[in-house]
């Protein structure tokens, strides 16, 4: 029906957000129009200011609007454990699901020779500086556990040994909850290949 | 970790959308930092356009941000056939599913008397204005299939009876492509009871 052009503009933004088509974002733009044109202003505004003002921690690289990253600047957090993550969304969720009081560090990336990722674009030079700094006890590899996580997470383990800093790889096996039956065979080889003292 | 004020607003934001929850909202919230920001800032202004300038249509109530839609400011689509539906989403995916090429005229809601919602809530004033005003050869039924839709049909084939017009109900029976082992019996038992000569 060609109608509004500025629906059919609206409906097609929303296709931008991950996970959702023409379908879902049809029912999105008629659900703000009709039900909710106050939560859509609301969200045009904060979408607007976070696109411009939150950048990257000076320090650690996660996402933030201030230089440096609330859990960077907070003094009561531990400065010598550091985990490395592969993504911002990482340390968020890290942090929302664990204890964890250390610091932390951002790579955006794994490494990917054939996609034109090696160290420099995972800031690894920032990471040594950091190293370097201070005393640090423990390095926790956070990367994900696809190949080229793995790979990374070997990598980054061979800087650790070079500044003599003891590394840790998060447990790999069974999800908590998991049942044996449906989880994948390289999972379970793992898991038991791993298994430990109860 | 009460990282940034603002990136949490922004997956809080993202919740408004139907069907998005938190973990959604934060997985949109880190691609469109990350991967998209000129996707963020487009969306964001279309979306502030379109909660500010989308209105409804002086004459089918449908969402328009002009005075009058498209569809009845089209010349080359048939005034005396009238569509009813209940919502401007039904508008649109009417448009694109069939050839219709006659107008529309959209309820925002149906009868729901326990919710307060009766004849002046749907703007039946405004149709039988635009009934007495032209020859209408037809009136389409488009309501929903449910309790209150049905309802909502009949009292609108009083209406239509009242100024001397047929009008016709869309088919229900067994969706196209439908397995009848898997269809409910109440759609069941209506399209065997309305069996038609093939």
């Amino acid at each position: 029906m060609q109608t509004g052009g500025l629906l059919k503009e609206l409906i097609q933004s929303l296709c931008c957000l991950p996970g959702i088509g023409p379908k879902s974002a049809q029912r999105m733009a008629f659900h703000l129009l009709q039900r909710n044109r106050d939560g859509g202003r609301h969200l045009s505004k904060v979408l607007s200011q976070a696109m411009e003002n939150i950048a990257y921690c000076r320090d650690c690289r996660t996402l933030t609007e201030t230089e440096v990253c609330e859990v960077c600047a907070n003094p009561s957090r531990d400065d010598d454990v550091l985990c490395i993550v592969e993504s911002a969304a990482d340390v968020w969720v890290i942090d929302q699901a664990t204890g964890f009081r250390g610091k932390y560090f951002v790579l955006h990336g794994r490494l990917s020779p054939l996609d034109g990722i090696g160290p420099e674009q995972l800031g690894i030079d920032l990471l040594e500086q950091r190293l370097g700094k201070g005393p640090i006890k423990e390095i926790i590899l956070a990367t994900n556990s696809t190949i080229e996580g793995q790979a990374t997470a070997h990598f980054l383990a061979e800087i650790a040994n070079k500044h003599h800093i003891p590394a840790t790889r998060i447990a790999h096996g069974v999800p908590m909850g998991g049942e044996l039956e449906f989880i994948d065979s390289g999972t379970l080889a793992h898991a038991f290949a791993g298994r430990r003292e109860f």
